[in-house]
């Protein structure tokens, strides 16, 4: 009586959703939902010329971002559907939030046309890393600067702009930029 | 003599590294490429207030997407790699760029608040459309409306937005939002 084993293997499948693990995986993902929304605050607070306000996004979204993919991996908890919705994320918070921050406050007055192409080449050079990324793994760590770490230093730098020239910003995005695309090994921490 | 058909296909998959082929994969990943500089600079012009412009931007983003994916699957050389780049591409130039410009055109004056939270939700059901499209294909089509449609109809609708009342795009964000990440199956064309 019921013993056909694809009958036992569902009755096995239907166990797992545990709860708490289920509940783990949501917060996780609405964590990346957050670091996501922070992301396109920064854009929009940009366009409204608040950049400080954007800059102290961007700057709490990096924090986010070191929260979910730490804590996903760290329970067990690690789904395709969350790194995809993480590298997606990251994109517009880490490679399009600082382009247009940058261009915004920087660019846009003195460097129009430069400073549009500048940007172009941040987010595609982010765009890149992460696609890279995502299809080829380096064993305990990652090949390039993230781009986590390249949006986070143009926050800063925007954040603390009275005290940066113009060129420091286009020197810092073609250096960041550069980076993300090397295959320096970088160790995860 | 060598009528093993194993082996045939060896032979065959053997040849390859034809040039061609290899030229082939990168005009796809820079047709992608494209699609993600026309993105961020529908997202520069509507920042600084050149709607039309960025309006335009997006429309011709959407001509590149529906370019790429169609030629590398025609000719066979769809990889991991330019899927990856193209669903990160996509965010930008259906997700996010719409958004802003929605945003800089619409609600910036008259709605800031809502229309904030209103474009916020619109990038999210669209990263949770690409992150599931990523990791849950279904044979012949997809799940729920593509975040190109959206971007374009979006795109349109800032075009002619002399005509469209702001709730009018409201009504549109909220419904498109809806459709990305709704499970209706629609064939692929």
């Amino acid at each position: 009586m019921r013993r056909n084993p694809v009958r036992t293997e569902l009755r096995i499948r239907r166990v797992p959703p545990n709860p708490t693990r289920r509940w783990l995986k949501y917060a996780a993902n609405t964590i990346t939902a957050a670091n996501l929304s922070l992301g396109l605050l920064s854009v929009l607070l940009s366009s409204m010329h608040l950049f400080h306000w954007a800059a102290v996004a961007l700057m709490v979204a990096v924090l986010f971002d070191r929260l979910d993919g730490s804590t996903a991996r760290r329970l067990g908890i690690a789904s395709d559907f969350g790194r995809e919705l993480d590298s997606l994320s990251d994109l517009v918070s880490f490679g399009v939030a600082p382009a247009l921050l940058v261009y915004t406050q920087v660019y846009m007055e003195h460097l129009p046309l430069v400073g549009g192409a500048l940007s172009m080449v941040y987010v595609l050079c982010g765009a890149l890393r992460l696609a890279r990324y995502n299809v080829q793994r380096f064993s305990g760590g990652f090949l390039g600067v993230p781009i986590t770490f390249a949006g986070g230093v143009l926050g800063l730098l925007s954040f603390v702009s009275r005290d940066v020239h113009l060129l420091g910003f286009a020197a810092a995005e073609i250096l960041l930029s550069a980076l993300m695309v090397s295959k320096i090994p970088i160790k995860k921490f």
